[in-house]
């Protein structure tokens, strides 16, 4: 069986973008920390205090119970209760600070740690928005089409997982369809099922029929998101797919989910504890199931309207406590993941892109190893908006051109430029702008620079409408990775399989 | 005659906000650096160069060129050169670090330097545009409801300066009208003509009929934003301006104001070494005129696309530049004026919030002391929105709550709430909650978070035409500041006697 077979891509058709791709950020330029190391020390003794005073619940599953119990943890009940120190020991003892996840495509290897940043697209919304269909609920073709789009966009980094919810596809077999698409679409990294042991396992064997079970045995190839159910609670179906994919040596990023006020306190302070301990707890038990597995802190703390109870994102707060975050990950030694674009908007509009720049800008900041999210998001995570995706996806290409930091070699000074041009002349013609232009400045493909008079001959179109035709124009451009004949028949013979083990439930 | 009468506002009609205003932001966040201490000397080695070997052209007003060399410096023909740290050593010797330019309400007064930000409103636009009328030439009428909107903002600082340009009045007279205006309707500080010696002349006339010519004699009650002709020109419109205010100790901000490829090399390293050269070069002179005269450097560097030649806004080098020049200028000791929410966007859509959010909050991590064109600006400059000056004003509130950092008192750290919610509950009904949430997050005025039906039932409004409806009410509730009767009758005869003097001039 032939693995990791290459195929070319011809990226001339793919993006106007001037260099080529990268596949991932690499940040040449510092964090920013909000923190000072008096500040981040109350954070983490109060964290501690947490988890051994109030303790973790974790429900419905007596063998996480047990492996705590036999690591000397108090165990009462489903409550567990950690010493001070102990989750912080176990997690910077054994946790590694960086790996690869591999992609069927090694270009598209992605480095999780250091100084890289992968960048993914929307993950969880029943619905999906364009501006011909308006907002409708998802199905399994809007989902090979995000896969696809996501696939020919080069400024983000991985497949991501459920890009959107295939609504018309039965939720208990839908996960089967969705990890096909992600193999067969797109040869980017891609996220396993998250949701119970029993997806986990169907994952981790697609990835095993994908890149070899050898290769699977000794490498990263999936990608796990494993929320709490804040505060201080684990259910089964999160710690069973955790435990499933740290025992096959499956990277997973434990990751509190709070709104302020609501779920964790409505002070910044106060949740960046909570979110502490709890990340901590899930990485402890990570590194109780299979010592030295990969798992990442993860954070996505945003706020609340304490008028309607909706959750508000691109707040202060929530830049805040990322920033925070990124610091607090560092002191533990792992890979930071948290969220990007996030808006409460129901179209792409103004709102969608004052919250989606902040929030992808301060996790940049915060040194974010993986941005879930960094693209498409609308409506609190409702919705994924095909014409935010391409706008989101220039910010995308931003940050990676400003992270890069600034170029001191002699041709970027242009003192010979300077010097030749002279006092009120113009650079136009410069030989050094000619030879540099192409490349100097980064090119986003939404905005329209042009004069007032171009643009209203040009149909007067906002950002939404110039994006509505490029998502098209892409997708249009979508380039097939392929995939092995061979490899696309055991794909399919094992999800047959596994489908034909039960009957169909809950379409939601 | 009463001079500086206060004014009760009553705050409860004004802004939802749930705080005291702030007469500006103080960082309690630090910058963020992307040049190391190499890269500094080489963009400062740079620019001493240029000055010394290419040096700038200062036109049309002889007595500069003496002052120049009376200081030793090699004038040749308009053209002045710098020997290597002639410049730096004069601004750090004799400029002030930080001043405060005073308001006739002196509760708003601004301070200009170290850790506090001054965010002011668009500035020089011949167009406004709303979504009603949309986009027309300017008149006075507008440029009123803009200083009156203006100063209904809690989270702007200052009543800024040409607001729009009313062109329906002579351009030879109404730099009378715009002065009256802001003194009149708003009882922020502001700023100055520009243009030429005699305007400015005038501005600090009616200045000393505001606050006193004793007052005016020892306090900044101005602020003149003094543009280089990039590269390497200032012409007497600028310089004239220029010496008018610093001889009557009124800070000037000497801002290069440039676009890459066209005014400047087409990479960010040549720029910035232009960009200092220039506003080393004009600060000088400030310093020569009247040594201790209060002066910022001024950054205004952005990109062009070299598509259509048109300038582009919100990019990763405008960033990177702006980050860059926060650095420079606290080498020199001196503050640092720039720019915000620049979009190149026609209208108040979600490239110009993408475009906005990353400019002003590029110049926040500059640490930059006065950002001018902190809301409204659109189409590169052409036009000032009524709408996005609201949506705009939502991020000035967000940078300036997001850099006051985290609070870490006992109430923050809401360790009994979470002990006493415990595992699985929420936070709603907790009493901390009770007690903060008032406070605890930062409430922008545009943003729907609601639900998708809540939105429906609204109207389906995008974040323009929420924000259309909240400039009309700011604008209905408009609180008349006041003024002193006796004053407002000395600036009507001052500038009634100035009209008079010569005929009306040059619409456009």
């Amino acid at each position: 069986m032939e693995r990791q077979r290459r195929h070319k891509r011809r990226d001339a058709k793919r993006a106007p973008a001037a260099e080529p791709r990268t596949p991932f950020v690499v940040r040449k330029l510092s964090t920013f920390n909000v923190l000072s190391e008096a500040g981040l020390e109350q954070i983490e003794a109060n964290a501690d205090r947490i988890l051994a005073e109030t303790g973790m619940e974790f429900q419905d599953d007596p063998g996480i119970l047990k492996i705590f119990a036999d690591a000397g943890c108090d165990v009462s009940g489903t409550r567990v209760r950690f010493a001070p120190g102990f989750c912080r020991n176990k997690i910077t003892t054994t946790a590694p600070s960086e790996f690869v996840q591999h992609a069927r495509n090694p270009a598209n290897n992605v480095q999780l740690g250091g100084d890289a940043t992968v960048l993914c697209p929307s993950w969880g919304p029943p619905f999906v928005h364009d501006l011909d269909r308006g907002r409708r609920y998802a199905s399994y073709e809007d989902f090979t089409n995000l896969v696809k789009l996501h696939h020919n966009l080069p400024w983000l980094h991985h497949s991501g997982g459920v890009v959107c919810e295939p609504v018309d596809l039965p939720a208990n077999k839908r996960h089967l369809d969705m990890l096909y698409a992600h193999i067969r679409y797109s040869d980017r990294a891609f996220m396993g099922a998250f949701i119970g042991a029993e997806r986990a396992g169907h994952a981790i064997d697609m990835a095993r029929i994908l890149f070899g079970a050898d290769f699977v045995a000794e490498n990263p190839v999936l990608y796990c998101v494993s929320n709490t159910n804040a505060p201080l609670v684990m259910d089964s179906h999160m710690s069973g797919a955790l435990k499933t994919y740290a025992r096959a040596g499956q990277p997973v990023a434990c990751t509190p989910w709070v709104l302020t006020g609501a779920m964790s306190p409505t002070t910044v302070a106060g949740t960046l504890a909570q979110v502490l301990a709890e990340t901590m707890a899930a990485m402890t038990l990570v590194q109780l199931v299979a010592p030295g597995a990969p798992c990442l802190m993860g954070s996505f703390a945003s706020t609340m309207s304490m008028k309607s109870g909706a959750p508000t994102f691109g707040t202060p707060e929530a830049g805040l406590m990322v920033l925070a975050a990124g610091q607090l990950a560092r002191r533990l030694g792992v890979p930071l993941h948290t969220v990007g674009t996030l808006s409460s908007s129901k179209v792409p509009d103004a709102q969608s892109q004052q919250e989606a720049a902040w929030g992808l800008l301060m996790s940049m900041f915060a040194g974010a190893n993986l941005i879930n999210h960094a693209t498409g998001w609308l409506e609190g995570g409702l919705v994924t908006s095909f014409e935010k995706t391409i706008i989101d996806h220039d910010l995308c290409g931003k940050v990676a051109r400003f992270f890069d930091g600034i170029d001191l070699s002699e041709n970027a000074q242009a003192m010979e430029a300077i010097a030749a041009t002279g006092p009120g002349q113009h650079f136009l013609g410069s030989e050094h702008t000619q030879a540099n232009f192409m490349t100097a400045l980064f090119r986003p493909w939404t905005p329209d620079d042009s004069s007032f008079e171009q643009w209203q001959a040009d149909g007067s179109k906002d950002a939404a409408k110039r994006a509505n035709a490029i998502w098209k124009e892409q997708l249009q451009n979508y380039e097939d990775p392929g995939l092995d004949p061979d490899i696309d028949a055991a794909l399919k013979d094992y999800i047959a399989q596994r489908k034909s083990e039960k009957p169909d439930q809950d379409y939601y």
